[in-house]
């Protein structure tokens, strides 16, 4: 299957919407676009009968002139009303502002900081934080700022306080979990529904909690894999957006399937982030709708 | 990468565009659908930078009543032609008829009718043609008509109008080249352009003509595919719908090979005749533009 | 990941052994091939850690003469019995005699009949065994006897009873569970230990049990598998020889997922029968070892 | 197909061996492998029957004691000699000195010392040569030479003096190009036969020479690919070590496929160097043998 990220320089402006089904959903935003001059170089849409919910994302240039963003969301509101739509507008080049959290392992962070010091993700890092010091050189060496936050038993209110605080003031809405390897607390998952995702190192549902590649080795399985999700307050249980698969052999042991797994870890976390950020996923209760390129 | 048909079941009407690139033409063709009452669960549309090209495919119901066929053509035609538009209606569960044409390995034809008589394809099979008369057994097993045309450089011309005349009474609307190893004449590839299917066992542009195989293994590569793709009159070139890859080892033999590649050639095959026959595939100059699922 | 059979002639001698790991294990085999003039082609051998378990496979030509079994299996006996190794002689291009069992869904049993027919397969069918009277005519066009034998919670064991009279009497060496849709009893699943491979149409352990495409529709995975694995007396959870993945998208309805499904089970099965014919895979606890091509 | 590096850390010793065709080739080193009390934990071999020679891995440990490489090399010599046998021994975690060479593109050069800095590969980095200054600071940052060899028509030949200067006194075993956009001498190409690995942006043998992407994008096919193989004096048409591919779609622009190639590049790339450093690739002709994990 597609492992790469989504190529991810977007040079056009993205609507994305989403409402309950019914008639001419699809109308109201493709007239509106047209009506203020905007060209659609990209448009998918989907209606879901299993959750009567209606899934819409646009590209498309506004053709004489600058677009007014205020003004497009002013002008296009009421029509989004009627139909009960939430959308959202993104610029042509837009940057997310992320903050990524990591333990120990550092393949994913190594990962990501590749991408995004050579541009091929469209995102702005404000921050790292991590339960240990470990990572700070590697955050440095690109220039960003390493919070380290230790957290036992006792301190994790002090230190979710301390994380939250992180993410509001460096204005994140992407929370990158890039092998964080503690729980977060219900009230820190909901705080972040919809705009953390994890990473998991293994086919959810398979083999969730610790150590799953140990499990695998016990199990014997031929493939391990990795998931990426948005977290929700059921451990490993958030709606999945991307996942990937790799097979193993018998001579491999839990330590070589731990190595194996680390390159699948990177490209499916990565991947997800790609298409959060350009806007392709969309949360449907506990599944997402995901337009591929 | 996804190897299966795209499930085959179209219950949803089915329209499909495709015009030169201007303002207005997802807007042209979802204002019409609204104004008639037609409810749109699946939309994708692509503007193709490169071509200038502009194409559209939308499923959708028609809410209170049927929906008249010549009616919407009428009603949608002189809007369509503002923007030099060509388009398609497909009604719901629609049957595309095709020809298929083999000559004697069989693993394609076999795996066709298996999904044809199961049901997994929207096609019904007008006629099985061949230059052999191996394969007639397994045609009459599920009721097809099996014309047997052999060929010689003498006779080609005239087997090829009988090839032609069986297509033409038959309302075949795709030709299926399931490992028919004859090359077709300029004339007949025309006639046949962009309605005939041919699966070439390598992946293209590696290996092209004769026994892609047997040079694969002197090429010594660790991989072996098979292309799908629309004939035209120079061979092996023809515009691309789908590819199928798979790792093969030093121990395999030009013959373990030719084995290995027949699974990746019917998943190739069958998915591009899915994707066809549900409108997913459109002619962009000597590339295609696909909709996947 | 390699989805294709190994190609199926062997047209070698194959020996097969196991035993406590301890020095020595190869040579014992090695040396004796040597000195009765067998010609080595192919050698794999693995010495298992965790289960302190040594498994060796090798293909060989007896030069000068034919090869007398019995002898061979006489004079190598003895030097076995130091290492407490079990072994296995297969001759070359032998058909493994094979009983299959199956339900409604015919994809699998189409398969493996396809690749039968065609000599892909190195397995000669003795019977074809159902619950449902449904595939007789498949079975039939291949020329194949095809036992409908009824089950409900009352006949089972007389059900089970005749089932095994086939296999007893057919010399059957292996039964394949091409989609059975029965569960076997404890006292069944132990007379065929090790001999009986099911295709689950999940990517074990995920989703165990009955509707496994629907519990992943309701989980929105983004991939769907199967697994081909020894039947042992746990329901889903014998050693696992083979498995196979493919993407899905939110766009695929539960049925969408069943018939994607459908390509990668019957890969995934035939497979993992062409691997056990090959004498490539061996039972390691709850695990296996399968010696790749 | 397994894309990810082969797990790193060999802990056992490495025998490897390659002669002609002829009866007794496994035992000759099997039995060696016995008398000196060396225990076989894996074992690969292989008789190829087109180029009619023998290739053999063993990975051992020795019982009792140290082992004595002359010792060892100076009593299997002789035998060896008989069968016109190359050998290699290998002791436990040898890492193998290697130079790697660059232009601009960093994606390769990062992937491959992130795992040599955390220890994937067994490998150490003797020097990094460029034919341009860009890539330095991430040399430098790993505690690397960097060596800064630019060149033109008129000075290759004495870049390509300096560049063999530095592999030389570098010791170095390996020569990796990692992107290196400048074709070698004949001369200089002959001097690295066998020991030297390129990576090339395509499937192999399509899309020889420059700008494979954009030839990929010219033909539309909807996989591409890279490959790692070894040089010759014959551009991009060395012996195959790994392949890999990755699917794209009609929307990808030749930017989108560059971009979507480096991950397959990276991955490829490290395949081939992990499984060249653990002794699995032998030459065989034109071809390669690998024997997998």
């Amino acid at each position: 299957m597609s492992m790469t990220c989504v190529p991810s320089v977007v040079d056009n402006w993205i609507l994305t919407a989403q409402c309950p089904s019914q008639l001419g959903t699809v109308d109201v935003v493709t007239r509106y676009l047209r009506e203020h001059n905007c060209y659609v170089t990209e448009h998918q849409s989907f209606d879901d009968q299993a959750s009567q919910q209606f899934f819409i994302r646009v590209e498309f240039r506004p053709l004489g002139g600058e677009l007014d963003i205020s003004r497009f969301e002013e002008d296009f509101a009421p029509r989004a009303r009627e139909f009960g739509m939430s959308f959202e507008l993104t610029p042509p080049e837009r940057l997310t502002p992320v903050v990524i959290m990591v333990s120990r392992a550092d393949h994913c962070l190594n990962d990501l900081l590749y991408r995004y010091r050579t541009g091929q993700l469209p995102i702005t890092i404000k921050a790292v934080i991590s339960n240990h010091p470990d990572l700070a050189p590697l955050a440095e060496w690109h220039g960003l700022e390493y919070h380290h936050l230790p957290i036992t038993a006792e301190t994790k209110p002090e230190q979710e306080a301390a994380v939250w605080r992180i993410i509001e003031q460096s204005g994140a809405e992407l929370v990158v979990l890039a092998r964080y390897m503690q729980v977060l607390s219900s009230e820190m998952c909901e705080r972040l529904s919809g705009r953390a995702i994890n990473i998991h190192h293994s086919l959810l549902p398979g083999f969730k909690g610790a150590k799953p590649y140990h499990q695998a080795f016990e199990k014997g399985v031929k493939l391990v894999g990795a998931t990426a999700h948005y977290i929700n307050d059921d451990l490993d249980e958030g709606p999945i957006i991307s996942q990937g698969v790799e097979p193993v052999s018998h001579a491999d042991s839990p330590e070589d399937l731990v190595a194996r797994g680390r390159d699948i870890e990177c490209l499916t976390l990565a991947r997800a982030v790609s298409l959060h950020v350009q806007r392709r996923v969309f949360l449907n209760g506990k599944r997402t709708v995901v337009f591929q390129r």
